[in-house]
């Protein structure tokens, strides 16, 4: 069994695993506490994906805490495979959130002026909590390949 | 070396390149067809991406045909490295290009009711065509998946 950056139970799993949790998280609150989100249906969405990407992170950044203090190997078949389905749902709906609630925005800015024309929508605020989307998945998508990567070569 | 369905160089294999450039291709031909569909940028960004995954997945289908006629083994280190590449990248263009399409979709259907009051939008068109482009990122996924399996067990 290789142990590559990023694996279950070592330190930089768990630095993956608390900026994916602290970027999602950071999403969530902006973009909940924007005035306006409720007008597309893509940021409601962005907000629950958010939601469940922190509950996720957050899961196994604990089970690498405890890991890391016990000196537990997670580099077991069913853990590695639970770990590859959960990481790529979840890498999956935080790409198409983010890109969804990125649609959305460009209409909002470029096709259709709404962002000018209605002061009320706190469009700053919705990019922002875009861009932190797109770093939470970025920091996802590298777990996933790892976990993948891991469960291959097991 | 395994050989996975799917693998370079087999039925399987031409089978989803064949599926993944029929979709993209049916795609992009509904959207670039339809009127109105310059009013968002995301719908051009969609045309762009799956003329591009035309392109790749009818390169590597005509190499899957080469490979059956010939008997030629594809199971080399960097033509797999290349393929995984130009797989995921292709993949997670994909997936943006539908999101944020179905995205702009929610919002002229549901958020805004755009679709009732400008008929000159085909709005059914555009569902056709991102529901097509869905379909060709799931067997793009397949591929890149059974790709980077065969290249995590080279």
């Amino acid at each position: 069994m290789k142990s590559l950056f990023g694996s279950p139970g070592k330190l930089s799993g768990l630095v993956l695993r608390t900026s994916q949790c602290l970027f999602s998280a950071a999403s969530l609150a902006v973009m909940a506490t924007a005035s306006g989100f409720s007008s597309a249906t893509s940021f409601s969405f962005l907000i629950a994906t958010m939601g469940l990407e922190v509950l996720w992170s957050f899961g196994l950044a604990c089970l690498d805490i405890h890991a890391l203090i016990f000196k537990k190997d997670l580099h077991n078949h069913i853990v590695l495979c639970l770990v590859v389905i959960g990481d790529w749902v979840s890498a999956i709906l935080s790409l198409s959130a983010a890109c969804s609630s990125a649609g959305v925005m460009i209409v909002f800015i470029k096709d259709t002026d709404i962002c000018r024309t209605q002061p009320t929508l706190a469009c700053d605020a919705f990019q922002i909590s875009i861009a932190l989307a797109f770093l939470a998945w970025f920091f996802l998508a590298v777990s996933s390949y790892v976990m993948f990567w891991l469960l291959a070569n097991i």
